[in-house]
Formats: C-alpha cells, structure tokens, sequence
C-alpha cells in the first residue's frame, strides 16, 4: 500500500496525476501550505526536507519527482507511462523531468521563493521581475526542442506529460501567455480536459 | 560511439567518472566556459541549453547529469553502477542525485550564476551572502540523513558518489568547510584518492 502526500498548487500533481493514470493503489494525504503543515515533527519524520511530494511505500520513503514518477512507471509497468525496456529512450524521459526539476520548476520559484536564496526584499523583487523572461525561455525550448506532439514523447503518453501539465499551469501566474507556445497550450488543454485529471485536480483545488 | 561534452569544474565531472567507472568507449571533448564555447552555434546544436554535459550516442544526444548517469549505469550493467533490478533502490539513487541537482547545485550556482535569476548587482550581493548558509544547510541533510557510507547507498558504490563527490568539490569555494560534515569528508577524501579519479580531474583541471 502506498501513501502519496501532497499539497495543492505544488510540483506533487505530477506524481497525483501518474498514480492515477498507473491505477495504483494509494492513500493520499493532503497537507496544508499555509499552516505550515509540511514542517510539523511529524511531517519531517517523513520528509526532512520539509517538501512534497512524497511516496510511503512498503520498503521506505521517496521523495523528488522524477524519481517517484520513474518509480511509478516501473512498478506499473502495465500502464506503459514510460519507455522502461530501451535505456536512451528512459535516459530522454528523465532529461526532459530532469529539466523541469531543476531549471523550470526553479525559475519558477524565484517568484514566490525567493526567501529561499536571498534574505532581502529588494533582491526578492529583483527575482520576481525575472521570472516571467526565464519561464518563457524555458517554455520556448520546451515547445521547439523537447516536446514532440501530440504528446512529449511523441505517439506515446509518458510520466514526462504528467509533468509538463503540472508546470505549464504555473504560467499564466507567473505572468507568461502560454499562448506563445501553441503545442505546449494544445498539450495543456488536453490535459486539462481529461477525466482523470480533472479528477486529481479536484483534490487540488477543492 | 560515445562523445562526452565536458568543461572544467562543472558538474560534468559526474558524469565523466563514471563513464571512466563503467569502462566506457567515449572521446572527450572539452570546452572552453571562458571562450564562451558553450554559447557556440556547433555546441548550440549540441545543446541548445548552452550547458555541461552532453553525452552524444549512436541514438542521439543526451543531457542532464541524473539522465546521463542512469543511462551509463543501465549500458554497462556489468560495472554495477546502480541497482537497476530494484525499482526501490533505483528511486532512492534518482531522488539522491535529483536533489544534488535541482536543490544543491542550484543553491551553489546562486554564488557565481546568479544573473540567472535576477539582473541588478545588489540583488546578486545578497544571493552570494547566503550561499554559504544554504550549502551548510544541504550538506548538513546529507550527512545527517542520506549518505549511508562508507557509500551513499552503503556498501555498493555507484552513480551518486560520482556526483557527491563533485558538488562537495564545490564547498570550499562557496565558504563551507567540509570538516563539518565528517562522513562526507571522509567520502570526499577517499574519492579523491582514487586512482581513477584522479585522472579523470586531471583533464578537469590541466
């Protein structure tokens, strides 16, 4: 039995959304941001670094994305959210997740996290300014180089669309059209779409 | 074929020793940050993110450290560079490097990166003045929490020590004495004594 912690508006959808799409077992547990509930002792005894998501499974914790979503495509095999049998094909899918988890998703986080890598205000607004420049530079890659159409990957769905939904509805927040990016806003509406996601999304925002 | 794209001091490093680990056929090519080199149109069509490593194969280009490491351990399974028939143990080998990558060596490339984020030079001041703290903070969870020692995994070396032993390279220059940390001092020392190792750095630092 799995349990999957998450909190809304964070980077744990992508994971929601490939638990679901695995027809995994799970429970989930929602934590609340502004209660401060992911650095309770109890939630930190989970996960020291005081961050979602996080997978409970029978053999320990996990934590990150790209390897809870590259643990869930392996032990859903049957679900077929990732090229797990050709090395190069799995080594593209975790560098296009590697990508959105460590230059995307921190872009990104420059906007309302900034407290994290700077003390004073001042250079928290100087990081803010640049947040829409960088989210659309990451974006412009993303549509011209990394994602193939209909789907990342191309014909087949993949943890990696999971993912990309997940950081493409920060956009319009941090002040970037996504309409610049016609295949990443035809991946998005399509995703949005979904009665699967829609139902984890649910739990989002509900 | 392999050709590995690397450049002195960055966390291409990694992922060239393991391929040295893995007893890899590659070519090196190294570039030149100070020539700009990585900006380069041949390198742009390489990497259009203008980023350390690149790992051209037979298939096709590969980047990311995480991605580049799964896929030189998953090719050369004979060198034991991962649990590849554990999905569990494979997800706690990507969530240690996913961190190393999208929260350790992001709070290192706010020292000397951090026009990245924001464009004023006070605001880079303050990024740089906290540096140290964030780092101390990173290496105090992986003392404390994730190496196992005297391996990362514990007794199985692997693709994480490669990049442990990379980012702690770091510590110094960001103000942080590795002496608070003793085990990963002692992972640090005993990586760098290797004979391997050592020539790998000397084409890092010739």
């Amino acid at each position: 039995m799995l349990t999957f912690y998450f909190a809304p508006h964070s980077c744990a959808l992508a994971s929601h959304i490939a638990l679901d799409c695995a027809d995994a077992t799970y429970e989930a547990v929602r934590l609340d941001f502004s209660k401060q509930e992911q650095r309770s002792p109890e939630y930190l005894k989970i996960n020291p670094k005081g961050r979602v998501p996080a997978l409970k499974t029978d053999r320990g914790i996990l934590t990150e994305t790209p390897a809870i979503l590259q643990y869930i495509a392996q032990t859903h095999p049957q679900a077929r959210l990732a090229p797990l049998d050709d090395a190069f094909l799995l080594a593209k899918v975790n560098e296009f997740n590697a990508y959105l988890c460590a230059t995307v998703h921190v872009a990104h986080a420059h906007n309302r996290r900034g407290a994290r890598w700077a003390d004073d205000e001042q250079a928290n607004a100087a990081m803010r300014a640049k947040v829409p420049r960088n989210m659309g530079d990451c974006f412009e890659l993303i549509e011209r180089e990394m994602l193939k159409g209909p789907w990342v990957l191309g014909e087949q769905f993949s943890i990696c669309d999971a993912y990309l939904f997940t950081i493409a509805g920060w956009l319009k927040g941090d002040g970037v059209d996504i309409a610049r990016f016609p295949k990443v806003a035809d991946h998005f509406a399509r995703m949005n779409a979904d009665a699967r996601v829609r139902a984890v999304l649910a739990q989002h925002t509900a």
